[in-house]
């Protein structure tokens, strides 16, 4: 059974064409600038070089249909036609409370998608046009929906819950969320995997540390907090978005730079972060580079980076009492050893020490915890593609 | 020596006059209503039954003035005439980057106060008019300046810079300053005292938990972390302020809600924290007894609070590497024995345990550790107003 997993974005669109049978990526690529000038295709297959292919991609049907046209093409395919895809799995941002599982796709399930609109304006509206041109281009094939805010609904209320007025959670359902639920469900049950118990019997912390960062407290294989909100904007700082602030420098923002809530927003989103205080880049080996040459700010930059991954892992074995282990995955968890041995720095109170060449790994599934830590230290590459592509699996079996 | 504290609020003005000799309030009053009709003073020399008296109090001259004349008072005060004030310890809520300590007021410091005030907007324009007000009728009286923000001015720059774009700190001084310094800083003495050992050698987390609640971690005397920020808005669910929230939601609540900033601004500092959870009151004990009445948000408003509590708690353990003590004070922490329990209840991975017992007291210095407690948890009842006057004492000398 080959599934075939989409994540559409505004302007571009990813998939993963995979074999169920072992799990192994058949092709997997890129289109982009859809809808711009100079889009294009850009398709791998196996361990092969990258193919790019110009392509007129007025519009996400067009990139559909680039996709598959790429699939099955006979010189850089993987397929012969469209009726080996047994199935379609989409990401979607935002379930909002509609969604407490991934969802076989019918006119209902779009519809609560739609819904949510109101609370993902940015990142629900590409996704439901990802499914729609599938729909049109393949009207026959199952597909399934798969949300990065399923993994977070079972979270307690007093954890989700803001201290704001409650009619306001009732009215526009203000409340935390939270991200990379696909991916922090994934490496916490890899996790449960490498020390050999079942994840019902352990208290995981998992580190999500890319351009977007979360860090999630798993309990008993149930997220019970995790540091993103009512957005991806909370939490921790990240590439170009500010994490937690005093909510009252917003206001004082607006009123000084004489911003709009458009104006502000993008501020907070676009332009803080690591990129905002380093005045660098948002990109963490940028700012690595700059750090080693003495860059004061660079510094600076990925010191608060750490210290707010530092303070959240504590904040969430307190959430807990314990921990067992604390996992780092996504681009800079996975390849960045020098923030991970910096962020579990110093932590020995809870018994969390790593051993320094463990630890030097890059995009590797090891136990990086030192041989007298009482908590395991792991790095687990994620694989949100591949955890896709099993929710469509199992809801359609 | 006798030393006048003056808190000076908008429309009010606290004071206390303290003999240094014994350290003992020789009496302590209010001025209310300042500037709206019914303005009265009230009074209360030692253990005697509080005096009222109706004033006119037009401005925070006249507030000073009648402070003066009750002081001095044949039948209710406590002192023959004002040459037997030797000093005027003044709480400022603000010093911004500008103070790292307590100042004697001069011309230079009233600049430097009055610099402060747009960061400060709402706190430190009435601090000012006191201070001003004790100038006109005691001008030959030394005066000091104790500041809220003072005792957090160590913190380190990881800590107190915020991921926002670089500028808008070296322009607007936009960073976390912390507040309730004073009470911070007098409890974690305090706490060292009650243990026995020197303050440059313990972890502290100090819970100041009131209407306006913040926690702060004080390592070896210093404050390295605190939850308030820019503002006294951020942190901790409070009676009335929301604490932490996604950024997000500010301007959220502004395009649906059609709120302008000050409106928004005012939801979040007045409408909201347990007030706005539980739509009952923003006063502990009246959230306690609708709980013990089996109300559902009286009671979620404490899962909240609580659990804020327990998170800090649990980040600055991960800040510092470890805790010695956690110290309760202020209205609900020195208090409300039932949140303290639901705070440090399931803390025992860290080595925190209380005695049950012990902890059924309020407004007492007690040690509340279970005996295989391996961290100290202490009631500690504030005294800002003494703090204060120990500045103004310290730097008199």
């Amino acid at each position: 059974m080959k599934i075939l997993v989409i994540n559409a974005g505004s302007s571009s669109l990813k998939y993963q064409l995979i074999d169920m049978a072992n799990e192994s990526v058949l092709a997997k690529g890129l289109c982009d600038r859809i809808g711009i000038d100079n889009s294009f295709i850009k398709q791998t297959r196996g361990s092969e070089k990258a193919v790019v292919l110009n392509k007129i991609l007025k519009n996400h049907k067009d990139a559909i249909e680039a996709v598959i046209s790429a699939l099955t093409d006979e010189s850089i395919g993987v397929i012969k036609n469209m009726s080996e895809i047994s199935a379609v799995g989409h990401r979607i941002v935002h379930g909002g409370e509609k969604f407490n599982s991934s969802a076989i796709i019918d006119e209902k399930v779009m519809e609560a998608v739609r819904e949510c609109i109101d609370i993902a304006p940015l990142h629900n509206p590409p996704n439901i046009i990802g499914i729609e041109a599938c729909q049109a281009i393949m009207p026959e094939v199952p597909m399934v929906a798969v949300f990065d805010t399923t993994f977070h609904s079972a979270m307690p209320e007093y954890a989700y819950l803001y201290a704001l007025p409650y009619e306001l959670y009732e009215k526009y359902g203000i409340r935390k969320y939270g991200f990379h639920g696909t991916s922090h469900k994934f490496v916490a049950e890899r996790a449960a995997e490498m020390l050999g118990k079942p994840l019902s019997e352990l208290k995981i912390i998992t580190c999500h540390l890319g351009n977007g960062s979360s860090i999630c407290a798993v309990n008993k294989g149930k997220s019970v907090d995790t540091s993103m909100g009512f957005t991806p904007l909370p939490g921790l700082a990240m590439g170009t978005r500010c994490g937690n602030i005093d909510p009252e420098v917003v206001t004082f923002l607006m009123d000084k730079e004489k911003l709009d809530i458009k104006g502000v927003s993008t501020l907070l989103n676009k332009k803080s972060g690591v990129l905002g205080v380093s005045g660098i880049s948002s990109d963490f080996r940028d700012i690595q580079a700059a750090a080693r040459e003495n860059n004061k700010r660079a510094k600076l930059a990925l010191d608060i980076f750490c210290y707010d991954c530092k303070k959240f892992i504590g904040a969430y074995i307190s959430a807990m009492n314990g921990v067992d282990a604390i996992v780092f995955t996504a681009g800079v968890g996975e390849n960045d050893y020098d923030i991970r041995k910096r962020i579990v720095d110093d932590m020995d109170f809870f018994g969390i020490k790593i051993d320094e060449d463990k630890n030097c790994v890059s995009g590797k599934e090891v136990n990086i915890s030192a041989a007298d830590a009482k908590v395991s230290t792991l790095v687990i590459p994620t694989n949100e593609e591949l955890a896709i592509a099993r929710e469509a699996l199992r809801l359609l079996k």
